[in-house]
């Protein structure tokens, strides 16, 4: 079926008045999105970025330039719509949910978030399981899948991915070392701004915490819950149930490639959903994608989550599904060949 | 002035609720649009994607794998809504004007696009002048000129170029290599989906051109006269016009990247006006693009011109002004400042 619809796809671009194959990337990604929506006449709106809260232990290393507190403050100025993924989700048209997974504080009282608190914040990585127990990572996992029932629910079409949680970097460094066998040294980056000897002292945490988990690297599920955080469980929840939906997700920057490398590694089925928004100039993104065998549409030395590359793709993912659905063909439009 | 317009919006982006410089290119896209603009809020709507499309003679000699009727076949596409800019255009909300100043048969019958035909088609640029005299160029340039004054009368804030014209990557090869001194094996490329045979000798074309011409190499005005064509020479006028009205200028791919080639040499304050919005996959476009300093926004491996790229660019350029004008400060939004 899917090589049905591919074919079909591949035929009617192959007809489109314009040189065969001279939208590039454009083409591949309008093949992307009829094949995770299983039609040849893919549509991505109306689209919603859901961005996943939560706080982690390991911020009291120093692992972020920035203090913890950021987390949850930074929920208020997503509500508020003065953040940068909320401008760019308006900037775009596309919805925002922001989703208190795991924030240690109180936000209870933010109004226009969706409540959905595991915990206040993960354990410490580097010493223990930032996720305690089994039935917390499943609830957080459980939070993400909900999210997109529910989008699809409203008759969302595409949901695109982002976070927030002072000291994720870390996480996502972790993880994206444990499962593409790489090291500390190329997976940590500086996050939001660490200067020299931030990033010497993160990659310490990094390495304690790769030396500790090592021996669950097969085991995705167990990678995760012993790094966390709420708001990776809930990325991949999300992305565990976009398969049954038949709906697109788009990929952010490195943390939701981190949550994407342990969804794929636990279901096969996760990865043909999935399209990848922007190069992230955290270096272990590179990494991460190519273990993916992803190529982002953009490349923009972004490095600021929340799913702000995510919103500034989605404008791609619109012209991919318009020129499919709207573009004339060589004898619609009465436009000769190319010549023998 | 400048400097102070720069100053102010470093300062602005410096205090907003991101850590410093993590929107990477989409912060130096803010500050370029407001030095284009001179304020510090700039905005790029309503946007204009202005198309000029003309016939070249040198597509006679087999330079292209379509043949010339296309250009005047692809008018009526454009008009009727069925060609990819044209579809683009809708998909990221801009407005679409084609204009045919040189297009070779008479398509004055086609309504909904701009006449301003100054002759029909060029002549061959292998052996003689493409444009035969130098008031035709001159109403080209006027043709382009006239476009952005109308453009701005009518409150247009952004404009962004494309192109129409069977053959035009063969001019655009010719002036790339003659005003970045590189040669027709690095400039040249199979445009429309040339095979080896014919690759082979459109180098021989553009060799022979840039052997004709080289003695103008020094005078890009009669570089452009001699290599042409008219939708070149307008898009030249539309890009030497735009600093007089503090519109910025979106460049496409390589045919548009050629004119920008000329129009900045002709007039250096040319290059704070212009926004390159994507690397397209004709090789000669990383020459001239290195030779601008230009790093443009997308690279998806598009080649198919119009406009294209630049319409897929515009939702950039509006996320970086609403990044400008719309996010809030680490002061209004309360949120704590990176740590000592």
């Amino acid at each position: 079926m899917s090589h049905d619809v591919a074919s079909a796809i591949r035929d009617e671009l192959g007809n489109k008045t314009k040189p065969p194959g001279s939208l590039g990337q454009l083409e591949m990604l309008a093949l992307e999105l009829g094949l995770a929506q299983r039609t040849t006449s893919p549509a991505v709106d109306p689209a919603r970025i859901i961005v996943f809260a939560g706080d982690h232990g390991v911020a009291s290393d120093g692992v972020s330039a920035f203090p913890a507190e950021v987390t949850a403050q930074m929920c208020a100025n997503f509500a508020s719509g003065g953040a940068a993924v909320a401008v760019l989700a308006r900037s775009v048209g596309a919805q925002l949910e922001v989703v208190d997974v795991g924030v240690a504080s109180d936000i209870s009282h933010i109004e226009g978030i969706v409540h959905a608190k595991v915990a206040r914040g993960t354990d410490n990585l580097r010493t223990t399981a930032a996720i305690a127990d089994e039935a917390s990572l499943e609830q957080a996992l459980q939070v993400g899948r909900e999210t997109v029932r529910r989008a699809v629910g409203e008759d969302i079409r595409c949901v695109a991915l982002g976070e927030m949680g002072i000291g994720n970097t870390t996480s996502a460094a972790v993880l994206t070392a444990l499962l593409c066998r790489g090291d500390a040294h190329v997976a940590t980056g500086r996050g939001t701004g660490l200067d020299e000897a931030g990033l010497a002292s993160k990659r310490v945490v990094v390495e304690q915490a790769i030396e500790r988990v090592a021996v669950h690297a097969d085991d995705p599920r167990e990678c995760l819950r012993q790094v966390g955080g709420f708001e990776l469980a809930a990325l991949v929840g999300a992305m565990l149930e976009a398969p049954a939906h038949g709906i697109p997700v788009v990929v952010d920057g490195f943390i939701v490639t981190a949550a994407a490398l342990v969804a794929c590694r636990m279901d096969a089925t996760v990865r043909p959903q999935l399209v990848f928004a922007h190069r992230s100039a955290e270096p272990g993104h590179a990494l991460a994608l190519a273990t993916l065998d992803a190529r982002p549409l953009l490349d923009l030395d972004m490095a600021l989550g929340e799913g702000s590359g995510a919103a500034l793709a989605l404008p791609l993912l619109r012209g991919a599904c318009a020129i499919l659905r709207e573009m004339a063909t060589f004898a619609d439009a009465g436009v000769s060949g190319a010549q023998e």
